[in-house]
């Protein structure tokens, strides 16, 4: 399978293009970018002649006819180039955010129905080690969920956009509510507390889901670190917490342990120290997904556009109440 | 100082009198419970002759003049025995909850303050050693806050209330709330999110204080285990977390470490292995204010009756909205 | 039963009297000290009058007539106090150390053997919550142990000694030691690198037990905290972790956890955030035993002076081997 | 630069092809397998025609002409290739054991060094990023060291090797060993105790260093899952403890904290929950810097073959100290 690279940035070269170099039949058969410089880089980095390097996005999907696509640009640039790819039916995958509007994600979305293009997005979070594992243990029966997810930027606007928290829902939150809406589906009342002044935003979101659960979401861009804590009650009897990506522990109303005791024993899942790759951070599994889709010829991926069209509109959401509680505090 | 105990249930044997028998200059003068069995438990106990076994409250406070009573019976006795102590100006350390109705804790608090007795209450989490830490390195400046405090109880009615919530409430959710009262005082909007059903509560609670900080309330009597974890961001640089009440981890915004060195790094303090006694969970410390507070003659103890009238507000305010999405989803 | 303490420093204050005061059936009938100073320091606090407070511990034994004395002095007193104690029949409670030196505590287990008298000495770490787990879970069977245990103190001469490294292997090692020689039985072989200098103290010794198992000790007063991390392996499929007292985590080969995950999954205990008192690091649990032992009537306590020879011999070892190592090196 | 892969086994497919595919400049010019079924696998992995795809690697090396070989197979061919590739010039790679014996390693550091080819091993410990923190924060101070390196292979004997014990040296010890000596330089003194029976590996190594420093590696096949904990003492006052390659922590004597406080305070390291690649267990650097030798034109890499000679020379060591306990206890 022939895939093209559009936007040769830090998210293309850190995450994407390696984890994609790990998948067995995978060819990076072109690489494109608008910045001239950048396209120096990659054709000296992959050994690249011309052939294979492109200035313009559409040339590059005219003359290179790639299966794939994978875009990592900005977000307007992404709604145009998804549009592009679409439109020729090439299935594309669009890194975060995939657009700067709701109204943009329903139409890329509509467009790939009609169309019939496989698409993906880059929530890496669903298919994230511990995010698998949490959804097996959990089951459809997530009761109360909680996440603790803080960041350290944007603490200005980011790409084209002039407002710090709209930067700041797109670049951090989407990660963190997409995956509450994953394990949780689709939220029927949303209500946010927020103190963000300035450049620093800290919010909270209490989330009630159609399906019964309800959720909290706690994100700021004040802390020195980027942490993600979940806490998760599912079943009548399970209490599960995750911590960075990087650790599991379930406790089991009444499980036994050894010696027959209960109190203070649960079960507990660590990475290994030689854990190595793409697979933990889910970016392994969201371009396999993505290609298998493609392969399989039948399904759409499991991050398709339409599938981020809720994230969307609670990102508007929490972005109208913040602004509405601002306005009254002022 | 001469203390007398009413009640000799497990909390009295477990935290109180051992906490007190660790402080220096306290006698314990007299023991007094309804239960002849306990009372002759008490007495074997600690070899103490009749004249120092109560089965009567009043007959022991007018007997036996104690310099101070600390209660832990039920919360429908505490209220009376509250009062019989402040009417007779004896000072009274009242274990949670301090009282069934938040009406009853202000006619304890009005009482207190109009016969000047020093009161106090069983709120050990504000001294525990974590809280302490906390207040010191947040100030006054917490900005947002959330605590995920998980129980296994209780799963049924306790006392003489007749509603599952309100016993988990006031079992359990007055020392999260209250701790979060502590931190950031007094509450301005309180929004709740509730799925609890049956005997089985979950909910999670959205807050604005008065002073501009918001906070999250996440509880559940589901877990197989008591868990308390703080997260706290502070002074637009701090992201302080704490654990089990063991742990405290600080990072705080552009500071360096080894090599000058930022990323990732945070400070961290954890009890000592040996670590014992009844300082760490705060039973110590609300003891020794109590009574330092009647030695100094000049002031109130930090766990005054009155101090409480804001926790059981709130209470009432999660309460109430807890039954009204109830019957709106059924 | 009557208990008398004899030293009142920092040791019977903040641990032992406080852990006894939480036992049933107890009374504290004595304190005697040889500075006048805590004499009267205990009076106060105990609220004794003088018939109750001594200075010589001989004339509060004939005097007063306890049931047990509890000793937490100098190492070269406790010889003499136990002496005097056992010479009366009088079980006696020693703490470490027990004595300066291996024919002291061997010449006060034959006392304590022909005059058929109940000793006991403070090994708390054999009593530790997690210990009583560990030797659960492992059975006779740990195979291979190994201890780090680090320690900010004492850096100078303690008690009447002069030598920095025998006053740290009497204040720490001995329970690092002797809760390994617990475990795993006698030792048959013994190996030291050792590159203190000063009175810097580090050294690890290499155990080969009788018993077939064998250990690491690894020891310094040069860490700022102090710690006690054991790792364990046991009946040739368990590895037992212990961190600070405080937890313990069981990986066994094989167990399969949910959804027949056996990658990476453990069992994990931890203290309750609300743990307090004097059971999780073992000193009720010694004194506990101590008690029953002597209520028993026909058996010796489970930390019996006779227990501590062979943690002492192996003291001695490490000493001789630390000094002709230091005389090789220089 | 051109490099070819001999061997397409696990280790080449999941960590060093991939890490390789990271660097920039590197082009993957060629693979060779002695098997097949492989090569075919390699082909439509990577798209090769059959110019690059190779059963021989003496006939690749002639053909391809790469500018450096990295070969993963097993020991006895590691050493014909590793020759083969020294003796026609081209910089080599190779994984870990480098070779069967101690004789080998010395004769192709030997050839190195004769034919002045840069070479390098798969000591990735030595390039994980801990370790690197490790080694700026004690310098050349390393004062005293543990390791407790655990795994749960192998449990039979490897490649052509006849023993399980020299299996696991060579397969797991040399890792830990590896890194001791990398961070302590070459050893003076080791004692082993050991009580490995039938399959089950289990010993302890007690390690003088000549630059002063002691250790001790603790290490068995017997556990289910691979651990690796090492504690350090450093400069007279460090005290740093990593856990997993994912955490390091750093306790100073006399280090203040927020308010002043120093007790039980510390710093803490640790890795990203996005954490991503071939960094954190040192795959990528150790790669990189093999790489960069080769570029410089004028050293050696870090993981010449000759630094593994004191390596093997250690494990000869304890695997002669083993045999001799186990013929002693028989």
């Amino acid at each position: 399978m022939k895939i093209a690279f559009i936007g040769f940035g830090a998210q293309a070269r850190e995450n994407l293009i390696p984890a994609c170099s790990t998948l067995f039949g995978v060819e990076i058969a072109a690489i494109c970018d608008s910045d001239p410089v950048k396209c120096m880089e990659a054709a000296a980095l992959f050994n690249f002649d011309q052939s294979r390097i492109f200035n313009d996005h559409r040339e590059m999907m005219d003359n290179c006819k790639p299966d794939a696509v994978i875009v990592a640009c900005y977000p307007t640039e992404h709604y145009r180039i998804a549009c592009d790819a679409i439109e020729r039916g090439i299935p594309v995958f669009v890194e975060k955010p995939v657009a700067s509007t709701s109204q943009q994600v329903i139409h890329l979305a509509e467009l790939a129905e009609r169309k019939g293009v496989v698409t993906g997005t880059g929530m890496n979070f669903r298919f994230a080690e511990v995010t698998e594992r949490i959804k097996q243990i959990a089951g459809d029966n997530v009761q109360m969920i909680s996440l603790r997810q803080m960041a350290n930027k944007p603490v200005g606007t980011l790409w084209d956009y002039d407002s710090v928290l709209r930067s700041f829902l797109h670049a951090q939150t989407i990660h963190g509510l997409d995956l509450l809406i994953h394990l949780c589906g689709p939220v029927k009342r949303l209500s946010v507390a927020n103190n963000s002044h300035g450049e620093k935003i800290m919010f909270s979101a209490l989330m009630e889901f159609a399906g019964g659960a309800h959720g909290t979401l706690i994100t700021s861009n004040m802390s020195p670190h980027f942490t993600f804590d979940l806490d998760v009650l599912a079943q009548d009897k399970l209490h599960i917490k995750s911590t960075s990506l990087n650790t599991i522990s379930v406790a089991e109303v009444d499980k036994t342990y050894i010696q027959g005791e209960n109190k203070r024993w649960c079960d507990i899942w660590a990475a290994s120290p030689l854990s190595s790759g793409y697979s933990r951070a889910g970016y392994a599994g969201e371009l396999l997904d993505f290609i298998s889709a493609i392969q399989s010829g039948d399904r759409d991926s499991q991050t398709a556009i339409s599938t981020l069209i809720e994230t969307y509109r609670c990102m508007d959401a929490i972005e109208k109440q913040c602004c509405q509680l601002l306005a009254v505090n002022y």
